[in-house]
């Protein structure tokens, strides 16, 4: 993310990598090497970002708004830890993942360590009604992956199912990050905004996600990623086009999917982002997720404004113009 | 578990059985063969007997003890499955495993959806010392899955190292278990009482446990199981004849562990369960563990006589003599 403008917290954010480290650290010797490398690599910091700034706009004290910042990142940390043993990923953020340098099993287990520190920091929190919600988030993402997993390679794939694993698997959690500070402040008027926005910018932001593994990665000689239909994920510009009975597409994804992901040639790589260009299916993909975005800009309107309202304003832009 | 001893609180757990089925149970049609499989497994509930008789000793309604035998089962469930996945197991409790039924992946997903059914059955008791607790214990378990992990054909193998893995991973379960009930009663004088009692006991439990992997198992056709060295635990009746400078045990243990648990022949195992007999070792792990819940009985003296106290005498008795 450009730094620039998470310049304004900065300070909060240090702050929340720094009660990561702390909590995660451990007095055996043989976790320290995967706690050690997974402080090597940084995330965007969007979750924790969505926590400080909303605390920040409703008056919440900061060691308040960077414990939620720690658990919500933790959480989100150790969902992509079990993902990337689900997916068998060598690599992730530019550096080895876990799994690639331990085994599956060390790699779960770390997962689940993770994921048991953001319990500890949230109990220092002392509020039942923010535990109660973390431990919703907790169930929902759990409950993402597994329909993802299940419902993966399943042909026809379908948009429902689709649109509820993303808001499980990611809006919930974006959701939760910007509405426990404002629970926190005690303004209980302002959290079902915060709640909304949160939720809309999630569905929103999951949907680039996805609309980017089409678009040609820089970093890869130029060429688009494209690896969520290989895993049996058939994400949003696809389902656009299935569902206007594009027949190409229809025959390309059912090879994919029969195959286990085992036959996609390159030649159906070009055409499948090709179609999903030429058809529009892509556009209308990026511009649902704009559309979201901007449905959900006069949810901001009932806080403060300032520095920090103008900074979720350029999360917004970001998140629809980001290219990775 | 012999059921007449338990009769006295049959009624209560057939109540924590029926809140876990309840909070496990989903809206996804993917999840529920999942759900469903779990539930046709019953283990000893000794975890969620231990809520329920300090919860009767000291006074608190049922309601509240039967949701902690359910976080504390559904915390205890949760880490077999993500063992199962570990040691590849294809039976459990005479049922087959959700690995060998579905895959890994699901199967590790659907262990985090267990432990994260825990915490929403936890957060319902609305007591924030209770919840740092829970949190505490679902570190400890997973820290000592790690060490253990960590730990597996580490030549030569820690007597302390194996002390504290059976701690962390099984006793602090069982400490809380006995503890968390008397903090929800109150009577904070007894808090500590309980833990010591459950901590030992759960020490006990895990001795005898992995002492009965030495003992032949009618099941099998009278032969011992013996699967835990050639995962690389060492368990303590061979960490006291390692200690003892038994040649053959050293022997044995080292082709094992550098062998990853490849090289563990017939004579090997015969050799090594008769050493493990004639040397005494096997009945001084056995006699370390029947001391330590001896000295834990005086414990309950600070607890209210009665039925459930004689309950909890009588479980005592079962763990020592066990041969499941």
């Amino acid at each position: 993310m450009p730094e620039n403008f998470l310049k304004v917290i900065s300070e909060e954010l240090n702050s929340v990598e720094n009660l990561i480290a702390d909590k995660l650290s451990s007095q055996y010797a043989e976790i320290k090497p995967l706690i050690e490398h997974s402080l090597k690599k940084k995330g965007k910091m969007l979750r924790p970002a969505f926590a400080v700034l909303f605390g920040k706009m409703t008056g919440v004290e900061d060691e308040k708004s960077v414990k939620v910042g720690a658990t919500v990142e933790l959480l989100h940390n150790s969902t992509l830890i079990h993902d990337d043993v689900i997916d068998n990923a060598d690599i992730r953020r530019g550096q080895k993942t876990h799994n690639s340098i331990w085994d599956n099993t060390l790699t779960v287990l770390y997962g689940d360590f993770m994921f048991a520190t953001a319990m500890n920091i949230a109990v220092e929190l002392e509020n039942i009604e923010v535990l109660r919600r973390i431990a919703g988030v907790s169930k929902s993402l759990v409950t993402g992956e597994l329909l993802q997993n299940a419902n993966a390679f399943n042909f026809p794939p379908k948009k429902e199912t689709y649109f509820e694993i993303i808001k499980l698997k990611t809006a919930v959690l974006f959701e939760q990050s910007c509405a426990i500070p404002v629970v926190l402040s005690g303004k209980s008027q302002l959290v079902e905004f915060a709640e909304k926005f949160g939720l809309q910018l999630g569905l929103a932001f999951q949907i680039v996600d996805d609309c980017l593994d089409f678009k040609a990665d820089i970093k890869k000689l130029g060429k688009p990623k494209l690896i969520d239909l290989p895993e049996g994920k058939a994400t949003y510009p696809v389902l656009l086009a299935l569902e206007n009975g594009e027949q190409e597409v229809v025959e390309i994804v059912e090879k994919v999917f029969y195959s286990k992901g085992e036959k996609f040639e390159e030649k159906d790589k070009k055409r499948l982002v090709k179609i999903l260009k030429s058809g529009g299916y892509l556009k209308k993909a990026f511009d649902y997720a704009r559309q979201l975005i901007r449905d959900n800009l006069r949810l901001l309107e009932n806080f403060e404004d300032g520095v920090y309202r103008e900074t979720l304003l350029k999360i917004c832009d970001f998140i629809i113009d980001r290219e990775f």
